[in-house]
């Protein structure tokens, strides 16, 4: 931390304790920034079971401040498929099954290498309680819902208003509040479609299985490393969790309906909904079904593929996150794209600082409205098209074809685009991304003088 | 050339006098590889109007035979879109109308530089005719079309048998037969549905406009320059040819029925069909409709997409170009893709001349075989991939969410991706082909002896 003895120029409210809005804070706060979370939970406790982070997602937590990684491998996260150092992503076709004299045989479809710890995982609250300990506790307000942000004028702070009657002030204000972001709707306006999510055709079904069940079905190999088994419809990911005691199991189903209401996303499926989708499926694939209860959840995915925000940032307000861009988990990167973000904010903010520093602290508010603004330039289009990409990827690996003998290859054909579109979020260049984004803040910065 | 006093050890038929075959040809009778073209037509006739070539498709011809460069600029070739020596690929909307007091204006969506001379276009039968003349007349015969190959035993040369009842005789057939070709039904076999093209769905009714009534609706940058105007369920190309004095003019309309006969892609359609299916767009694209004649020609679109073909080698037989991977034309990639594979079988014939040269004439078919072994595995993901991607861009292209304003944001966060995709194509090294070639035959005719 970089001492000072002035009064911080700028404050920055956080809106929303989640992943990407603690990292942020934590960034901030080391540089001396002067920045405030407001969550509405009453404390560090996420839903959601596991994240998982890429290779530049874990690059840009160190760039952040090298105690958010150290967090993340002490909050127990683990390697998803550890072969030698490197992880990597593993599909098998879980439907066809060639080898009569092996039922449980499944042909291997594509294996990618995500790179030295190219995969960690991580259980949510875990992570997000020792992320909350790298800040002071007054830098932290827990049941603050907000409702609205006011502009008074350029020259004033930003008004942010609770549900409890409460306001709090800041120059600027971040969305990191998650796919149903108020934030986001007041930036985009109420009633706008893509001020909301919107489901995105998928009902993910998950539980944790004893491990040495699912060993003894998926064999060694299997059993040790994730690996997806894809088929006409409907697909299964899995690996093991919890020192090898437990293992984690989704199986995503596709539902052409709708569901009603987004604001519930989460409720109770039963096995035989999972049975009825994976029935003729390979012999792996309906033993592991068979081990699931009769009840569990099921999530219904939303994103915001339908509807992408056409902007990120109005005035000094602005999205980042799940908040931005709230994708399905296709890819195992949303997270790491929300990471991606912060460290783009970071890198700005920085910068408004040096041009206050200069340019006298009148010139905050213009500064950070510039920053903004190429954050959402910088942002946008790649956080995007993870949203667009994870749809794609899930429709390849859920394509009819599988079921189709004769249409094997063309199905088959499919991984080389899934290969390009996992390399280009794997091969990101976070170093890359801090310098254009400066290059891009001083260019509009200097126009602009 | 090289010149040698030696027989020749190998000998190679190629089957198909189209622009790969002749490419292909002119490299292996440079490298003095003892060739012979066979094609079914009377003489250098190609039908088809014209043809781009990619960076990538230029520099192999230049590494095949700078002569096969020049005979393409010296052909009347293009810049499809010189803009400062750069050539660029352009989209506008051509359906929405956003500004009334310009009822011309299309919103410009994506513009993307494809390098210097990176789309290059030409004539197909000019650049045949002069592709022919860099070769002995000798080596071609013409009106010879192909039944059957012939193989008697791993020590004999293969047999190829035509309609005339001649034979002929090689060490290796490589079929450039294009889309229809008889070779790759041989090699998949007849009756499978990868040995045959099939309906793309997509329908293009091509004609030339006068340049100068072109030139008054688009105005002097799209009159001048390469554009596609895309919406819902069609979309327009049109760049100036012969010396502007003519407008090459392309409307792609979707069709989800079906083509009776892949052998007659071919026939007779009516504006009024373009008309339809322009219905409601911008005044330019509809200004531009208008002046198509009341019949003009239409082509189905075929290609290999539905059955790609599993392998594109057997034993001593292979498929290039067309033959193996017949795409639909939304990249203007398929031709350069098919100097790609020239290029790669050149490379791979040259070390299969040094194999025999060390382990003397009768490892030659062994090396043959070995030589398409890494061909195949060498280009058929890339170029299946080339004909998926066509068939994914024109869906872009063409999305439904054009004509829904709240959609508009959604359709046009799709160029993300076909940027990725076009650079995949523009990017691509041959030198490094040729290397990793080059180093997996050597891998491979290690591993045998």
């Amino acid at each position: 931390m970089r001492p000072t003895t002035q009064q911080p120029p700028i404050s920055i409210a956080i809106v929303g304790g989640g992943i990407v809005g603690f990292i942020l804070a934590t960034g901030l706060h080391k540089r001396n920034i002067k920045v405030h979370v407001y969550e509405q939970s009453s404390g560090p406790r996420e839903i959601g079971a596991g994240v998982a982070f890429s290779g530049p997602g874990q690059r840009c937590m160190r760039m952040i401040d090298p105690a958010i990684l150290k967090a993340l491998y002490s909050s127990g996260s683990v390697p998803l498929s550890d072969c030698g150092g490197h992880d990597f992503l593993r599909w098998v076709n879980g439907y066809d099954q060639p080898k009569p004299e092996d039922p449980y045989y499944e042909t291997p479809l594509c294996e990618l290498d995500a790179g030295p710890r190219g995969f960690e995982g991580v259980r949510r609250d875990m992570f997000l309680e020792s992320l909350v300990k790298l800040l002071p506790p007054d830098v932290v307000s827990w049941r603050k819902r907000l409702v609205d942000v006011e502009e008074h004028g350029p020259d004033s702070k930003l008004v942010l208003k609770f549900t409890d009657g409460e306001e709090a002030y800041a120059d600027a204000v971040i969305g990191c509040d998650g796919i149903k972001s108020r934030v986001r709707e007041l930036i985009i306006g109420e009633g706008n479609p893509a001020s909301y999510p919107h489901f995105a055709h998928k009902i993910a079904y998950r539980c944790l299985l004893p491990y040495d069940a699912c060993h003894k079905i998926l064999g060694d190999w299997k059993g040790r490393n994730f690996h997806m088994h894809i088929g006409p419809g409907a697909h299964i990911i899995h690996y093991p969790v919890a020192n090898q005691t437990m293992m984690n199991f989704v199986a995503f189903l596709s539902d052409d309906g709708e569901w009603s209401d987004w604001q519930q996303m989460v409720s109770t499926g039963s096995r035989k909904d999972v049975e009825k989708a994976f029935q003729g499926w390979s012999q792996t694939v309906k033993d592991l079904v068979a081990l699931l209860p009769d009840e569990m959840l099921k999530w219904a995915l939303f994103d915001s593929w339908d509807y992408p925000a056409p902007y990120y940032n109005k005035g000094r307000i602005v999205l980042a996150g799940d908040a931005a861009h709230a994708s399905t988990p296709h890819h195992g990167t949303g997270a790491s794209c929300g990471v991606e973000d912060a460290l783009c904010l970071i890198t700005l903010l920085e910068q408004v600082i040096k041009t206050v520093h200069s340019n006298g602290v009148s010139a905050r508010h213009e500064a950070l409205q510039t920053a903004f603004k190429v954050f959402d330039e910088k942002r946008r289009t790649r956080t995007q098209w993870l949203v667009n990409s994870s749809r794609r990827v899930v429709d390849l690996f859920q394509q009819k074809d599988w079921a189709i003998p004769e249409k094997r290859v063309k199905a088959e054909s499919a991984f080389e685009e899934v290969k390009d579109r996992s390399y280009k979020l794997w091969h990101f260049d976070p170093e890359d991304m801090v310098k254009t984004t400066i290059e891009d803040y001083d260019k509009q910065t200097n126009a602009v003088n």
